[in-house]
């Protein structure tokens, strides 16, 4: 079997887990993003202030993907919300039956959730082929990161629904062309999203909430009305 | 075939080619470092800073591994030395044969170099386990993406004999603990060295030139004490 035949079947597997999933989350009514960026990004720190601001009106939870260490599933649950760390044993990736493992030995305090938050291990390049059964792909990048980026890893910035650019608040202090930006993830997605936040000052933020409450009340609208047509 | 079999006889023919490039860059004199970081660590900014400075009483070169464009081997060439952009076809590391390949095709502009640079792609995880022939590699780390990283990333920073931490001019404006930084890379890696630079200011870099200069001499003796120790 060559190198492409077992990736071929790798992924294949990974989308037969990811089907399952993808049925689960609509049965549950959970809406499920998939994060996914260069390390220190600022994935964790999003997610943070994300769990801070609604968990009060919304049920929410995270899976953490890392090589090594514990850290960020312990960054969300010190932010108020369950959620589980997932090594990869040196995969650049998480796949979905990780996300299956980890629910299922989780059980009830990552089940029924509104909201499941993945954050996919620090990487451009390895998570962009791997369904997990999410509604979207979210891909952040940091504007300490250069300006060239979405047309350098193209993959995950055509298949990312929303891209969040992070620490706006470093702004004044690089050199970083939104606009130039934003035109790169235009041409290599039109339907993209492009938000401008910073974690750390709130700007944006209300974006962000926004998009998660809106998207997870048209998941479930969506899903009333499937239920609504099939027949009795 | 399996999955791991596969990686293993990759990584086998890999190792056979770096061994050859090893053999002619001792034979050249050639210094070869292999840089590796997440996507906008400041790679290329920190080769372009060197090319400037160094091209007068060293003759450079520099290979640079991307996903897509050609931008990076561009700006090499714009700050005034040879150089040749290798796109992975969507693989998130370089390998040895595509540097062969690379050096062959540029033939006496990339031949009998002082110093080669190797800039892989933006990655933290994938390039570590690929040999590209070099004598060190270095890791690069900028302040802005946070200083929990040498433990979440363990396995390059217990690889490269260098690391180099960029963009210390932003040091006022983020929350990075230099010294707990420094003590997880003692960890992994007792006898790396660790610079702490700002391109853009010019910060810490003549250390990093010295670096470079040191390393090369020490080649040079070595290859020539070891030339002498061989019977004729």
């Amino acid at each position: 079997m060559t190198e492409v035949n077992v990736r071929e079947k790798v992924l294949a597997a990974n989308a037969s887990a990811a089907r399952g999933l993808r049925a689960s989350f609509r049965d549950s009514g959970t809406l499920v993003v998939n994060l996914i960026s260069s390390p220190g990004s600022g994935k964790t720190t999003l997610l943070e202030a994300t769990a801070r601001e609604l968990r009060t009106r919304l049920r929410l939870g995270g899976l953490d993907g890392d090589i090594a260490t514990d850290r960020d599933a312990q960054r969300l649950r010190d932010a108020g919300i369950p959620a589980r760390q997932i090594l990869t044993g040196g995969a650049c990736h998480l796949d979905a039956r990780q996300i299956e493992a980890a629910l299922a030995e989780e059980g009830e305090r990552l089940a029924g959730l509104d909201v499941l938050l993945i954050e996919n291990v620090g990487n451009l390049i390895c998570p962009t082929s791997y369904d997990l059964g999410e509604d979207f792909k979210v891909a952040l990048l940091s504007v300490t990161e250069g300006d060239d980026k979405p047309f350098k890893y193209p993959a995950i910035f055509a298949r990312a629904a929303v891209t969040v650019l992070t620490k706006a608040d470093l702004l004044p202090h690089v050199d970083f062309d939104l606009d130039a930006v934003a035109s790169q993830i235009a041409a290599l997605n039109p339907s993209a999203r492009v938000l401008v936040v910073s974690a750390r000052t709130g700007e944006g933020m209300d974006a962000w909430y926004a998009l998660l409450e809106e998207s997870l009340a048209e998941k479930r609208t969506a899903v009333a009305v499937a239920a609504a047509a099939v027949p009795a």
